[in-house]
């Protein structure tokens, strides 16, 4: 890094998700001290093939290890918490959140064989932790899992607060309001910058409360009172499973909950007393053919056409233990994340195709804040920089110019880049450095090597396929002795194509005659002409570029 | 086909549409006469690697080819005439629509040198085409597509209503409102069937007049004097690309046209009459830089993010002619294709990274009809047996609810899958048979090579690459004599994986030490002993399943 010349300042450094949604995580510094705000991993672009997960390049952490004093974590969601489990093996650093935030991310380091080794520490809200020169103070928000929270972050520079992921919920399902108190008081005592929430920021109005989708439910119950229903959300929205049981305790029904994420979560959920469930309430799946259909709820993972989740395997009739029937009621309690209206639309389809009625208005409210929540936040935190967070370009974009609108002047709005290094006091607040980000691949087991070269292999191969040369030459004199045979794969259906591949073979013939002619003997040179060629020929013939592999074998007679 | 015991009845056949969007084309029969109703392509679906396009198997009309009197077309929209041109090349028969619909499909035929050999015919609204024993009447509708028409077909079974791809739109941009007076008059005389338009099915109310997003771009090129104008929408859509003119011509600026399919179609539009544009508004993309900012608008292609579009070329800089500034105004006058919304999301990202603002609000009316326009076209045509058509599955349910709030009985509204026959006259409507259909890919100039076979090839490629095992054995004995060699594509990155590739190397050469030892010297064999040894360790080892290809070169000493 170069030499800051800004004196006494504070340093934000976005480590990802300022580019895509997810893959959250931000490095505080105030001279020995770093923290660090959520640990978040990416779901895989479409392009990103074979790809299961994206998770932060931690060189600029892993560099200043020792300054490292711990990762502060704003709620428990994938985006947020789902890289600490791969960051903890390189910088094993102590982890500060909320109770059920910390529960969740415990059921991950089981799974990683992680949980031994790792130093978790549950906070309360209002809780101050003093990590280094810093000291961290947790605030309740409400968000679309319990036990959100923004962060104050205080050092001898000044005080940011970060919002994690918000919205203003005055009548949660579970717990109490936003501290919005809080808020007033840190922007009374003077706020150097806010990080806030853009998700919702192209959004007029309020997020409606949680409590609204209750409401609905209970009125589809009420009018659905002969048929099985079931229901589809997110996973970790503790609230609305409650709400659901909420609804079918009322009506008498048994509630079913089937996925796997979703039965761990709420299994932990119900031990931490995050959501009551009446005596007698949950039944197993296999008790289902106990009760009649009109009875009975399930509750399922795969709102967002997931293939694998399980109202996708009900859907196509692939789950062992559930079948739709003409005349269930399917609700979506979700609206389809960009990205995945293509498979949630295809779900529907085949559970309609199948006799189900689906419903999907007024059975979700989002988690995020939306521009007049935004514009609370703004009035009551006063902050003299604004740094918007959370969401695409376009989100932040639509953020500043909600802070701009609350009267924080331009160039005090910094929309950051991954990696660029923030340097801000009460006098200035400028871009000084940058530090060496980016995405790594997980693929299975693997975690960053599956690079570009590899990325782009997949690209060409996916696209085209590939044909493979087979010859044998003779040493020294390049005369061919054998081959050249053709293979493909991905290609072409190769029965029905004897005369493409006789035409191919004819061409690599003639190449090898034409380098033998030439002397040419240089196996580089070989391939690189026998490639040429061929790929000359099929995109004249084709308009296809499949990957050409010669493989040469060289005899001695 | 097998024989169908209803007597004097006429056959709906549907080759196509049914279960996406895309690729309609009916097959309205009756006994010796078909006529066929659009025939149009499909995009690929993103499983579908390396496609270009779908087109319809069109394994029945082939078969019947005698009997085909044309091709009648509702519209000039891809997903119903992007096919013509292949399908022509088998079936050449005539092609009936009206006069722009004639003109773009010749456009199509032009590029496949089918001009010369095709029989077209313009019709006008409200002619009467005698087709063998079927007459095919054009009726007038409103879409996003000027020269849409509806079809009364009719036989001596009865006469079928099919409305084509519509909306009711009273105060339509150019030309008159749909002919609902005629649609009136058809049910006065009694229709045996109606094939409506399910796109919007789902959607409560009316869909607004094209007219009101005038008024909205009226509003915002008022609002935005100061800055150039960029507005994105679908090429063929020349009532938008009128309006957008006339907001331009009032507020004094010019227009440039950007976009290949854009630039055709308004040239073509323009010759024709369906556009009015005044002396001097159009200028050359070249000619930009003689006026200010504040007097140019560029109308442009791309609004569904496509990645080889103008707008997309515009905002990552790649365009020749156009580069985004700071303070730019672009509109996207187009509501994204379900599928398309990350795509469409990555372009306003790029556009607002360079400085552009972006507007999409109100700028944007679907061409479909919603729920209260489907009602009053059943309210009119008061047919016997509702056949909702174009959609996905849920649509088309949507449309069955809609027929059955209507009045009609539910044993009369079939939701049909493609390829089934369904025989109907005044006492039945049956399905009595099925046809064989099917989605043909088109890969560059392949039509139909590229199979489940080769798709499947790609699918793997695409996720995990492949590894290739070379290995050169001595004949009769199996003992190795050169190799084995390992070489990978998409699989791993080589340079830092030296170990990886030791361990496999050593695995295929255990393999062929116990194969040689066991006198297996079967190729089939020892390949399939190879790759089972090869994926089981990969797997075990990185949780990844690529390709294994074992080449072997046999050579006698």
């Amino acid at each position: 890094m170069k030499t800051n010349n800004m004196q006494n300042c504070l340093q934000i450094i976005p480590l990802g998700g300022l580019e895509q949604i997810g893959m959250n995580i931000t490095a505080v510094v105030y001279g020995d001290s770093i923290v660090v705000v959520d640990c978040g991993l990416a779901f895989p672009e479409d392009e990103m093939l074979g790809i299961d997960l994206v998770i932060p390049d931690i060189t600029y952490l892993r560099e200043h290890a020792d300054k490292v004093k711990g990762f502060v974590i704003t709620h428990g969601h994938e985006d947020h918490i789902g890289a600490l489990p791969y960051v903890l093996k390189e910088l094993n650093v102590p982890v500060y959140s909320t109770r059920l935030t910390i529960a969740v991310i415990e059921g991950k380091l089981k799974e990683h064989n992680l949980l031994d080794v790792t130093d978790r520490h549950v906070v309360n809200y209002g809780d101050r932790i003093c990590l280094g020169e810093l000291e961290v103070e947790f605030i309740r928000t409400n968000h679309s899992i319990a036990d959100a929270c923004a962060l104050a972050i205080k050092s001898p520079a000044g005080t940011i607060v970060h919002t994690g992921d918000f919205k203003v919920d005055y009548t949660p399902v579970f717990g109490d309001p936003i501290d919005l108190t809080r808020f007033a008081e840190l922007g009374r005592e003077g706020v150097l910058a806010l990080l806030c929430d853009s998700t919702n920021a192209e959004r007029p109005g309020f997020t409606n409360s949680e409590r609204t989708v209750g409401t609905t439910f209970d009125s589809i119950f009420a009018d659905h009172r002969d048929c099985r229903i079931l229901v589809s959300t997110f996973a970790s929205n503790v609230d609305r499973v409650q709400q659901i049981v909420d609804s079918a305790y009322k009506y008498g029904r048994k509630v079913v909950v089937e996925g796997r994420s979703m039965v761990n979560i709420i299994q932990t959920a119900s031990e931490l007393g995050y959501i009551q469930i009446p005596e007698n309430t949950l039944i197993d799946v296999e008790e289902l053919r106990n009760y009649p259909d009109e009875k009975t709820v399930i509750v399922t993972t795969g709102s967002q056409g997931e293939s694998m989740a399980a109202l996708s395997r009900i859907a196509t009739n692939i789950h062992k233990k559930v079948t739709i029937k003409p005349g269930d009621l399917v609700i979506f309690s979700s609206n389809p994340i960009p990205g995945n209206e293509k498979a949630v639309s295809r779900v529907i389809n085949e559970l309609c195709q199948k006799g189900a009625d689906v419903i999907f208005q007024d059975t979700h409210v989002s988690g995020h804040a939306c521009q007049e929540e935004i514009k609370l936040i703004y009035t009551l935190v006063k902050p003299r920089y604004a740094i918007p967070v959370h969401g695409e370009y376009r989100h932040l974009k639509a953020q500043a110019n909600i802070a701009h609108m609350m009267g924080i002047p331009f160039d005090h709005i910094k929309i950051l880049s991954s990696g660029e290094v923030l340097s801000l006091n009460e006098h200035e607040c400028k871009v000084t450095d940058t530090v060496k980000t980016g995405a790594v691949f997980v693929d299975g087991l693997g975690i960053g090597d599956v690079g570009n070269v590899v990325m782009r292999d997949r690209q060409i191969l996916s696209q085209d396929g590939m044909i493979l040369i087979l010859l044998t030459l003779e040493k020294g004199t390049g005369t061919l002795l054998a081959g050249p045979d053709i293979i493909t794969r991905g290609f072409i259906y190769v029965k029905e194509s004897d005369e493409l591949i006789e035409e191919m073979q004819g061409i690599v013939e003639e190449t090898v005659e034409s380098l033998k002619e030439r002397n040419i003997t240089d196996w580089g040179r070989m391939k690189n002409a026998m490639k040429d060629e061929l790929s000359g020929y099929v995109w004249k013939k084709m308009k296809r570029k499949p990957m050409i592999l010669p493989v040469i074998t060289e005899v001695e007679i």
